[in-house]
């Protein structure tokens, strides 16, 4: 494990030891989430360590996990997915490479699952005999699928408007549902309330410190996918700032103890629809904001976990852009045609970034760019449905392939 | 590459080089599936070679595939999905181990992406400019994904009544999608008669007999996972017997080239509603049936790779059993909940026959038995709905989760 020195504030500074058991600031509630910080002087993590190592999932990085080395984990298998290189568009635009991270390849289909992963045993080092969350989409199909692996009751909070589909998920992984008759917000109030009231685990991520510790997993992965080194650019969407922050602190641990010497830039794509971080990190104002979006799993009004999220584009030197509907859509339908992934809306935002910074000042740059694609598109089938064209049926007879085909 | 010494008809016997293109039987036509044959002598594949292959996919295997080593292969990552145990269970039953071979951790998750790879490798080699299949369900979806990563157009005929949510799929991959007014038996027969007239690639794993090849790999893995130790028994689903066919071709080249020494038992399981295997397997006579069941992928009427699929249950000393569509439900329900692991009918289909046994003469025969689930839960969420119990909505307020937490 990695020796947690004690936990930040986000927002007041103000530090904890690790042996309190608080999740958020004392001071500022639920708007001070909290920093994990370590004794990086304490890791030894080498290179040929990393080569040796045949664990294949995100277990091979536990030294920078903050989990004490006993500690129960799942038996599913986290992490280590595949990254593709997509040749023929790196060259036609004059990049070095153009690679997908393709995290829509974990057991519930989501890079939430990393964070799954870890919020789960932290839920068993505090002791807790049941676990908790507010969400309509991955982090709760996630949980409940990471609670049914151990044998841990779930208690997932989800606003009356959620789709049928994601509660599914839920219900197939024997979680306790509940639909609240309210907003999204209000379910995660409640579900905040229900942790404190009943001794739940909470596993919201912005709320939550060690959910960002698991998902930083996926920074280690991309640097090993690409021989030890690091890309110069990371796209990839944002809605509440939890991925971003965890790609950062992931580069920044290895910088930490001496595997890299600096971190790549980190770009995040918002819907235009919805694009509270791009103006908060652009005029350094934030305001919330009314989502409209297709975009749904970054459809946030009130980035909850904004400050480290800003902090990650800031300190990578990195961006923050937004992209209209139009170029979310036809970026659902171009990924899978040009590389065989199929991702969902707020995943295939993250190409739709790469596509507009292709068209204004990417191309020719002999750059590596990661794009990262944090969700499977089978999550989501109604809106692949609602890109695509649902041909006309033809007769049965070969005149009729022939007339179609030419 | 394994050196293919011939194509048998597994109906007349009838050899043929396989300098020879052909992919069915010239006497018996479509009915006469071909088995390819290698010349086993020269495979040389040692447990230490294995156990020092870095390669994370099915190409692990390569030299126990019908392809040229330098032939293209698609970039896609398949193959090497997880193992998981069930302690729990396994202790309570009086079992050595329970296993969840989770193959819906494939690209296009399913099982079916094993023979896909190795067909859209194997049309590159024949020259194929495109390729073609008729399926509404896992292999059109998987063969549409494939040709995406490789850039090769691909042709999918399916049936009107198709699901739309399995026609996204193909849509979104950019298959050219033909819907029939017609069965699903008229589709096939017109993707046959199209890829003849056109020149495609046929990928209908029914036909074709290297996609079995592709799919035996999952054999090679599981006693990979297993520690280089066979189980006792493997438990699938069965529809058409291409996937019964597969493992069982994959744990016999195995003994061939001396890694193992016999044939685990094969239990090939279909669903009451649609049981031709079993009748044929326990009569021997084979009879079309009309198919009810929720179990889709394996609601097949006429299983036309029987003759292949009989071999294997009759060499492997197995069994052909089914389960009422009560059991299959029950599974859908109690796999995810007891593994984590969200499987679609068909595919827990193989646990329902599991807990059958189970309840029969299984329990205390301190066995190791693997459940083979072939297809990710995702692709059907409509049934997965049907069998769950939709919550009613609660008023807002931590009153109304006190009433129902108690």
């Amino acid at each position: 494990m990695a020796e947690v020195l004690g936990l930040k504030c986000m927002k007041c500074g103000r530090e904890y030891s690790p042996r309190n058991a608080l999740l958020v600031c004392e001071t500022c509630g639920s708007n001070g989430i909290l920093d994990v910080l370590y004794d990086y002087s304490k890791i030894q993590l080498s290179l040929k360590e990393l080569k040796n190592d045949s664990q294949n999932s995100l277990w091979r990085y536990r030294k920078l996990l903050p989990l004490n080395d006993k500690t129960r984990i799942s038996p599913l298998q986290v992490g280590m997915t595949p990254l593709y290189s997509l040749k023929d568009m790196a060259k036609t635009n004059g990049l070095k490479g153009i690679y997908i991270k393709d995290d829509g390849r974990n057991p519930t289909a989501s890079l939430k699952d990393r964070a799954s992963a870890v919020g789960i045993s932290k839920a068993i080092e505090a002791g807790s005999k049941a676990v908790c969350c507010a969400s309509t989409g991955n982090a709760a199909s996630s949980l409940a699928g990471f609670a049914a692996s151990l044998g841990i009751p779930a208690f997932i909070f989800v606003p009356k408007r959620a789709p049928k589909a994601k509660i599914a998920q839920l219900l197939i992984f024997g979680a306790k549902t509940i639909i609240v008759d309210d907003t999204y917000d209000r379910a995660f109030e409640l579900s905040i309330e229900t942790s404190i009231r009943y001794g739940f685990y909470n596993r919201n991520c912005a709320y939550n410190p060690y959910l960002v510790e698991g998902k930083k997993t996926v920074a280690f992965e991309i640097w090993e996918n690409l021989g030890y080194q690091l890309p110069d650019k990371v796209i990839l969407s944002i809605g509440d700032g939890c991925i971003t922050s965890g790609i950062y602190k992931g580069f920044y641990d290895l910088m930490k103890i001496g595997l890299t010497d600096h971190l790549p830039q980190i770009i995040a794509v918002q819907a235009a629809g919805c694009n509270p971080m791009e103006v908060a990190f652009k005029t350094g104002e934030f305001k919330e904001q009314k989502p409209n979006t297709i975009a749904d799993s970054i459809a946030v009004g009130i980035p909850r976990n904004r400050l480290k999220a800003l902090r990650a584009l800031e300190e990578s030197k990195g961006d923050c852009i937004s992209v209209s509907d139009d170029e979310i859509k036809q970026a659902i339908l171009e990924l899978p045609r040009v590389s065989g992934v199929f991702a969902e809306p707020a995943a295939a935002t993250a190409y739709a970034g790469f596509k507009k910074l292709l068209n204004s000042d990417l191309a020719g740059k002999n750059e590596n760019v990661v794009i990262l694609i944090t969700g499977n598109g089978l999550k989501d089938i109604d809106s692949a449905l609602s890109v695509c064209q649902l041909p006309e049926p033809i007769e049965p007879t070969m005149k009729a392939v022939e007339k179609l085909l030419g």
